[in-house]
């Protein structure tokens, strides 16, 4: 399990990613070696998770770097360009403007700006792996012995490179011996719950059973599941949080039967300049994702879709946050604010 | 679009049905000239849809019926057999009860009873057809001019044989004018939605968007749709619903943003005997449906799955029932008993 590198530094002209869309039928990395291939193996979802796209933007800031002269405009344009990719995904945003700044610090000698930046990814990918350990101690202390959880999508080490935001929580729960089992839903469009989240539960080893998005609320009527764990793509000052397409659904009902509902995300994830719902922008995919599946296509051609990447779950929806941290708790804007000028 | 026929009674031997799991891509009538055939077709959902269910179930009895002495006990083995296929859908054993009691009152000749079997099948196609039409009118009128709408799995014509339930109360809304679009969701994991309702959409002309199962919460929230109108497999004599799995999590978020949720259902869909959902059985499927789709495999071989083929919205979550005879509104005890007597 520990082994799943879902990212390889090469420095100083390429990295090397494991290709995700390949999953589970294959494991093969990916030689990146431009700009234009990484920006190409952010928006196709080769490489995905919250977390993992912060180190991403910082590698991509790193191998633009190379063959520029490291200058502010050449660096802000790289920033802008992968920033783009995928708008929702503060990460990206964040870590590509951080590097920026890495590199101005380390003075205007080239060389200098171009080891910095290999040197920030390396250190972000050391820091994800720390702080997904220590989120998965404070987030499996809040299970209850016996629990099972419903998790959706994917955030274990395929999407941190640590082992996980939320599934690092449902790993540390069933090391502990506190978890029972563990439902995935198999999210569509993109099935990474099916495809990504179930082969990381078979390796670790966790009893799991994958539903239909479409029997998660049936599930939670149910009484099976105790808790239900996600991450995160952004959290705004109040609670807001953006998450994969299908989170909303699931707090929503959860709080019908009292299932509490937790968010695990890294404090990177907060987005204190977005004040709430309304601020965070929803990225819409395309209408291939929903007509089928990889090749295999089973609608009408031509048809119209509605298929948004993210959703947004109220905060009074959310019962804690758990990052590296803390847990954070109502009411959010006071505790978050607190939380970030730790 | 009226040319749809989902199946063909050929007597006194065979009947037709459109195989519906090679949809949209192949129009293919399968030749059913045995039970075994036929409980096959339903086991395996190459016909389904609540009302055709019923109209299969008299098909299957006429059919059971040739080469035996029509006995009691004939067709009492024959009422058990396909009951016993898909214990969740009413229809099914409500008109296989039907037939043997039609088939006893045509008197003791083997011939009679025969013939009255199959002229039993071929009017409930004909109710069938009728019903819809009332069922179109009645529900239609409850949507204004403008009105969105959001939809699951297949209710059309594949479903009834008649122009559907609340794709026909859809349908009439789109003739009158006063519908501006149709969601769909896919409706994981067989894809009735993707598939076939998409499909018929299509062939009717209305404006439409098909959306990820995950999608339907975000879609709510967003204020896009007006109204969600779905089918019924079978309502308790409370008004809890049971429906394609996916339907209550639909309801819950609807009732979150208050967006009216209707049932269009066939008075036939009621058990009275049935008080609440407790009540209800509630059919699990199998993990090769779960871990793909057709012949293509996207998850872990030998995992575990949770897979119910339906799940149960509670009657406070539905703002009315649509039937052929009255619109039904809460509270649901009193106005379904005053519905079933009528």
């Amino acid at each position: 399990m520990n082994d799943v590198t879902p990212i390889l530094l090469k420095p100083p002209r390429s990295f090397e990613l494991l290709d995700q869309t390949l999953l589970p039928g294959t494991e093969r990395m990916l030689a990146i070696a431009t700009l234009e291939a990484a920006c190409e193996a952010i928006a196709t979802l080769r490489v995905r998770g919250a977390p993992l796209l912060g180190i991403m933007a910082a590698a991509t800031m790193a191998l633009a770097a190379q063959g520029t002269d490291c200058s502010e405009e050449a660096l802000g344009a790289a920033e802008a360009q992968i920033s783009a990719v995928r708008p929702t995904a503060v990460e990206l945003a964040t870590r590509a403007r951080e590097a920026t700044t890495v590199a101005k610090a380390a003075g205007p000698n080239v060389a200098n700006r171009q080891a910095a930046l290999w040197a920030f990814a390396a250190r972000l990918i050391a820091e994800r792996k720390a702080e997904d350990e220590a989120m998965a101690s404070l987030g499996a202390a809040l299970l209850e012995p016996g629990t099972s959880v419903l998790t959706h999508c994917n955030t274990g080490a395929l999407a941190t490179g640590g082992i996980g935001t939320a599934f690092g929580v449902i790993r540390r729960a069933w090391e502990n011996g506190s978890l029972r089992h563990c439902y995935a839903t198999e999210t569509r469009p993109l099935l990474q719950g099916a495809r990504l989240t179930m082969w990381e539960l078979a390796r670790v080893g966790i009893p799991a059973s994958l539903l239909p998005d479409t029997a998660a609320a049936s599930l939670l009527a149910s009484g099976r599941v105790q808790a239900v764990i996600t991450g995160a793509d952004r959290i705004a000052a109040n609670g807001d949080t953006a998450n994969k397409v299908g989170t909303y659904g699931l707090a929503a009902v959860a709080a019908r039967h009292s299932v509490p509902f937790y968010i695990a995300a890294p404090t990177s994830t907060f987005d204190p300049g977005c004040p709430d719902a309304g601020a965070i922008p929803i990225e819409f995919r395309d209408a291939a994702e929903v007509g089928g599946f990889g090749q295999q296509r089973w609608s009408p051609d031509g048809m119209g879709c509605y298929n948004p990447a993210f959703d947004v779950t109220p905060a009074d929806l959310i019962s804690a946050i758990i990052t590296e941290r803390a847990v954070v708790r109502p009411p959010y804007a006071a505790a978050i604010r607190s939380l970030l000028s730790t």
